[in-house]
């Protein structure tokens, strides 16, 4: 059991409104390659989140410019975290994704430009709640090797964070973004609040 | 006029069926931006397509290892292009693309493992033809800042032809490929023998 010897994360992004749970850093550590699988596909997702919405507003001045690097970032862990997978003898194994996802962007409204500031908010939230994720692997885990990976991506998820958060405020009210974000971040706590059977990185 | 005067592309990948025309090089060569312009939406659309195919094959092997840092190349010349067109005053806007890239696509056939092959060898000849376009301007472009630019990228898409073209032989009978790639060669040559009435990279 994790309990009393649990080292702490990083300093947690102040908009996440809960800790993660001692149990879902028991279920990670338990399952180490599964959850290496499940960052993977979180990385290209992630990609595929940044290109898709460079995309749709891709009219938009000064986002293009933040969201292609950003997603070459992503691609990169992506390509690093396969590299380890690929040296313990595994692969890509399709995995079923935690509801997690999918209800965050349920929650994205339809209507422009609601749309936009949620899907920045969103995203902000996911790296902000892999951060605080990976700062509990890197600082519990007891294979040096996924130790020190998480340890190196985590300061990545915190900056992604901060690009989401900035271009939010760059085209919003910051008392309208703090709002939203306030919202949005209650309902990824929600969701997190009981732990889903399958380990994964946002379980 | 071009004709006497035109500097002759490098080597062209010789599985393209036909020369790009004069006429194409006097319209590109008479509207650099609308061409820059179509060329920025030509890197970002072609890392789309590489991480669509990422994602539809995720399980086979040695397949995301390519694609990855592929479309990270991709988005990296799609900022440098952006670079360029920002510090001219311009930026991404929407132009109505010409049919090249959906003709083409309309020849990949529906069923497995045929799709994937197609998909590989369409992505390969669309690189081949960047490859002699910008091989022609790097050549003969007045401009040049252009003329360097599209010089420095040229390699690349040669590389990106080759990379298309291992994922199909690693997977698929050489006769098979090459058989292939001459119909849908011949389908490129077809959709091009005809100048499009608007400037753009594949008109």
């Amino acid at each position: 059991m994790i309990g009393n010897s649990r080292k702490p994360a990083q300093l947690r992004i102040k908009w996440l409104l809960n800790s993660t749970s001692d149990a879902w850093l028991e279920q990670a550590i338990a399952h180490p390659i599964e959850v290496l699988i499940d960052h993977a596909h979180c990385e290209r997702k992630a990609a595929g989140v940044a290109i898709q919405m460079m995309f749709r507003y891709l009219c938009e001045p000064g986002l293009a410019e933040v969201l292609s690097p950003l997603a070459r970032e992503e691609l990169e862990h992506f390509e690093r975290v396969l590299e380890i997978l690929k040296s313990r003898g595994h692969y890509l194994e399709p995995l079923p994704a935690p509801p997690y996802g999918g209800v965050l962007a349920k929650n994205i409204r339809k209507q422009e430009p609601e749309r936009m500031l949620d899907s920045f908010i969103v995203s902000g939230l996911i790296e902000a709640r892999s951060h605080e994720r990976m700062s509990l692997l890197a600082a519990n885990s007891p294979d040096k090797e996924l130790a020190v990976l998480y340890e190196e991506l985590l300061e990545s998820e915190a900056r992604h964070f901060c690009l989401y958060w900035k271009l939010a405020e760059d085209r919003f009210e910051k008392s309208v973004v703090v709002s939203r974000l306030h919202e949005l971040a209650a309902v990824e706590a929600k969701i997190l609040s009981q732990l889903h059977p399958e380990p994964r990185m946002h379980s």
